[in-house]
């Protein structure tokens, strides 16, 4: 059975294109089944509909809180089949009315290496900070920032003459392959979380490829 | 002229050792002039002996504030004619009184891609994180612990099986490489701390090989 996604989107959608490109042309088995916008004018709202890709715009602004916003937009990905949620370039911070209906089946990419620069514009954070080795990283949604367990990253070096620009540019295409790399891991069933120990994290095992 | 270098140490100095073994073979152009270990145990003050580098062992419970003993160990320093000094797996944090004393000119090597995972023991940490990346950083030093400018950072992955054994010795590999790549481009001239930008924190500039 492939993999029923719902992608929540803010923006341009880029990480969205990159899933659409990999499910149409069969390297990796899933269906978007809805891609949910905060904004209007998201640009990803675009690529969706010419994916036949339904869309939902669901503005935070016709809600009187985070956790009434999350509440439809739970309907609406339950409506459509969703069973895994990707934020992808999604802006706002969710709540646990979210998780808990995707129970460990809600997942984020980030533009650094967590546990460094988490929030916004890891890569402008990543500059000014004049780090040498960057990257990107896949991990499961908590209700902190950018807090829960990593399930994989890949590093880029940044050059001193980097800035924001050409190293989010860099960024994007390391992105982008990580993401479907790791969803096609969870449409064969092969990441888990760990049991919770004793005053630890949670932290991620990605089984083996069968055969 | 070789690079005139100081080397402080607490432990088994296997970076004190990779920086000798360049130094002996010609890859470095330096001369490590003193040692100093706070601990009279620290095996890595075998490795300077066997090198006939001069040691000292000057140790913290001898001094009565973290200033004095660092006065103790720039007065050493200074008369063994060391120019630049690196932290090699010192385990002490360092005062202004040795900064102020060889400013810009302190160097230390840390087992993880800061700013993530600073302080001690930072392989336990990013283990204990689940992080699928981390590294080694070469970096001045300042008075926050592992905070200063970074020099630069080496990648390398970190597999769910890795336990903080199985990393520590894959960093140290990593650490040794980078470390005397750096001390290469120090005795150079080539690393250089930007100016100062109104608000914002000093980076590395490392300037491109000469011909």
């Amino acid at each position: 059975m492939p993999l029923d996604l719902g992608v929540l989107i803010s923006g341009s959608g880029t990480n969205l294109g990159a899933i659409l490109a990999a499910v149409a042309d069969g390297r990796l088995d899933a269906r978007v089944r809805l891609v949910v916008s905060n904004r209007a004018d998201a640009g990803g709202l675009e690529k969706a509909r010419a994916a036949n890709v339904p869309v939902r715009v669901i503005s935070h602004r016709d809600y009187p809180s985070r956790e009434a916003f999350d509440g439809a937009v739970v309907t609406a990905l339950r409506e459509a089949g969703v069973e895994w949620v990707v934020l992808a370039g999604f802006m706002r911070v969710v709540t646990p009315v979210l998780l808990g209906a995707f129970q460990d089946r809600v997942i984020n990419i980030h533009p650094a290496l967590l546990p460094a620069f988490p929030g916004v514009d890891a890569q402008a954070q990543a500059v000014e900070y004049g780090v040498r080795v960057s990257g990107c990283t896949v991990h499961f949604v908590d209700p902190g920032v950018d807090t829960g367990p990593i399930i994989a990253q890949s590093a880029v070096e940044v050059d001193p003459e980097d800035d924001r620009e050409s190293l989010a540019r860099r960024l994007l295409a390391k992105e982008h392959e990580l993401l479907v790399r790791v969803l096609g891991w969870v449409a064969e069933g092969r990441v888990e979380i760990e049991p919770p120990r004793e005053g630890a994290r949670r932290r991620v095992r990605v089984k083996r490829a069968p055969g």
